[in-house]
């Protein structure tokens, strides 16, 4: 059977018929008042979304290229920098800011772990002559389905006062609670193929007043990934380069169908999925790659022992067509994610389980009494 | 009446049906064979459209996006380059070269009119020490509709012996013969919202081995843009960041009917698009902008004296929901721009013809006879 394929990574993420209608429509120009209607219209709601009075800035890049230009636009070559690094993500910014001749210092955690909000605290209160110039944090870790505490990671950031606080929130904004004004964020990236609920191919930062006297000084080169030149463009509803018309009104779309859901709600849904397939997993005695005090809302990492980890999602492909993601760089073949972000409701959390029970039994493991994974996800929803 | 908007401007461009229905299938994962097998057939596509054997590489970016990684992926801060600007997209690479410390010498030459050749030979021949390390070439100069001579200045590169050429063809590739391994052309960008007949959101650039040669060496910072990276994926058909999955199956679907138009018809057609625009605008007795010699097959740019142009414009958006494009910088507002790029029929040529007559009469310009522009379109068809 063709056509009923269940996406259950981290991205993309499901895409609601209406968002794909809306790719489908003739793209207009972006030189137009029509378009610059519907800048101000997504540029409203992205700040919404984003909690947030500064700006929202919109780049035709993936994650990756939003979280760059987050962290290039503020510094200039040698700025010290601190980067959390306990997963590909992290460890990609800590790369990012070498590329760029940063003086980077790691502060680590295993993979799976969450970074120790710590061992921020003490390289930033031994910073007496205020050198770092940058805490870069992965908030929720897409490689293994950590939440990092963010949050008083901040507090610590702010403590030093100096230091610009730089978040990639690819897979933790819309989410999560991530109140960029009220906990003073300087920098949060994020992309489209996440929470928003649209196809990969737009990059979002967000930037706050401190960032953008920061801005003014920095002096690391870029072109393309200067956000200076889309806040100006923004401020007049337009972009600097040509924009990607379509998946920005699959965008107007789906942060549409974001207020209507509400804040609260769409994180409440989140932390849902997220408690039922924690639930669900153990209830198949199937370890958990991370501890339930540090999980992410939006992926679950599994580390199966008994049975090998690709094999499960190579069945579930085959036959269920629900895709899973597998374990990126040395957790290859260790793990299997399950991505529970953007459009997904309970029933896809039921679906899947009840789908991999199948799987498991197939496959020979049977440390579960059958029933006894859907049953647990069952007791967090009927309890929620 | 909605929804009868006729794009005529130099993007983005019309997009067929089928391209259409494909963006609004539901994304795949990105990590599958299946998104393999798609990239395999989209690479050898690209190739063909690039009549090249080396790489061609696709990244999420507008054109300018794709243009900047052609510049920076293969310099030094310092290196001495030169770069034709004689329009808005010309200085934009000056612009480029200047915010990543290139010594950057603009070869010039009026808006309108094509770069002179012979301008490039003198700095190339004068430079014994063999200093210039790339020369950058806007081939179809948007802004203004010029074709620049880009095979004979590429002869004066290739004398030189030393100094890459870097292309932007963001809307020349498609539309105009640009044999790349032929001419030996190191660099070549493009985009998606032109002659590739999809929308915005992919950048596309082409890399011979001179220029790989150049990219061990060159220090200028990267890592969103670091075509390395791009290059060591696609040879495994894949990407090294999230592809806009969506607008690549749209690409696969309009690179099937562009080999199945075949790269001679592409040409000719664009060529007799051009030809027929041309005449029919000189039936109107309106100013051209440029001499037929320096004419782009891709856009046109009239420049009227005794109507204003954006009340052109405005009159054939509002009374027949044709697009066109305005003047950008000092032309703004001096001229009008008929893109005929990309998903472009004979049968769009006569309409937007026939619909500039009707408009040009109620605007009581009457510096022709009525069915002139028609007519002499018409003869183009009948005697191509």
């Amino acid at each position: 059977m063709q056509d009923k394929l269940m996406l259950m990574i981290p991205g993309p993420t499901p895409v609601p018929e209406a968002a794909l209608l809306a790719l489908a429509k003739h793209p207009i120009g972006h030189r137009t008042s029509e378009f610059e209607q519907l800048m101000a219209e997504v540029t409203q709601n992205l700040k919404w979304l984003h909690q947030t009075e500064s700006d929202v800035l919109m780049l035709t890049t993936s994650g990756t290229g939003a979280v760059e230009a987050g962290i290039i636009n503020f510094l200039s070559p040698g700025d010290r920098i601190l980067v959390g690094s306990n997963g590909k993500f992290g460890e990609r910014w800590a790369e990012v800011g070498e590329a760029y001749s940063l003086q980077v210092e790691r502060i680590t955690a295993e993979w799976g772990q969450p970074l120790d909000p710590q061992k921020f605290a003490e390289k930033l209160e031994s910073d007496k002559e205020k050198q770092i110039k940058a805490v870069v944090i992965t908030h929720s870790e897409t490689s293994t389905g950590v939440l990092n505490d963010l949050e008083t990671i901040n507090q610590h950031v702010k403590a030093h006062g100096e230091a610009l606080i730089i978040v990639d929130a690819v897979t933790s904004l819309g989410a999560v609670n991530l109140p960029i004004d009220v906990w003073g964020l300087d920098v949060v990236a994020s992309g489209s193929q996440k929470a928003y609920m649209i196809p990969p191919g737009l990059g979002f930062v967000a930037v706050g007043p401190k960032a953008w006297e920061a801005y003014k000084t920095a002096k690391l080169p870029r072109f393309y990934l200067d956000l200076g030149q889309y806040r100006k463009a923004c401020a007049k509803n337009t972009t600097p380069f040509t924009p990607p018309v379509n998946l920005i009104v699959a965008l107007a779309t789906t942060l549409r169908m974001m207020r209507q859901e509400g804040l609260e709600s769409l994180f409440a849904r989140h932390h849902r999925l997220m408690n039922a397939t924690r639930a669900g997993v153990k209830g198949l005695n199937l370890p958990l790659l991370t501890a339930d005090s540090a999980a992410s809302p939006a992926i679950t990492a599994v580390a199966p022992d008994r049975v090998k980890a690709d094999q499960i999602r190579t069945t579930m492909q085959k036959r269920f067509d629900i895709s899973l993601a597998g374990g990126q760089d040395h957790l290859k073949g260790q793990i299997f994610r399950i991505g529970h972000l953007g459009f997904v409701s309970d029933r896809d959390i039921l679906s899947c389980l009840a789908s991999l029970e199948v799987v498991l039994q197939e496959l020979g493991y049977e440390e579960f009494t059958p029933g006894a994974g859907v049953a647990a996800a069952a007791r967090v929803f009927t309890e929620s």
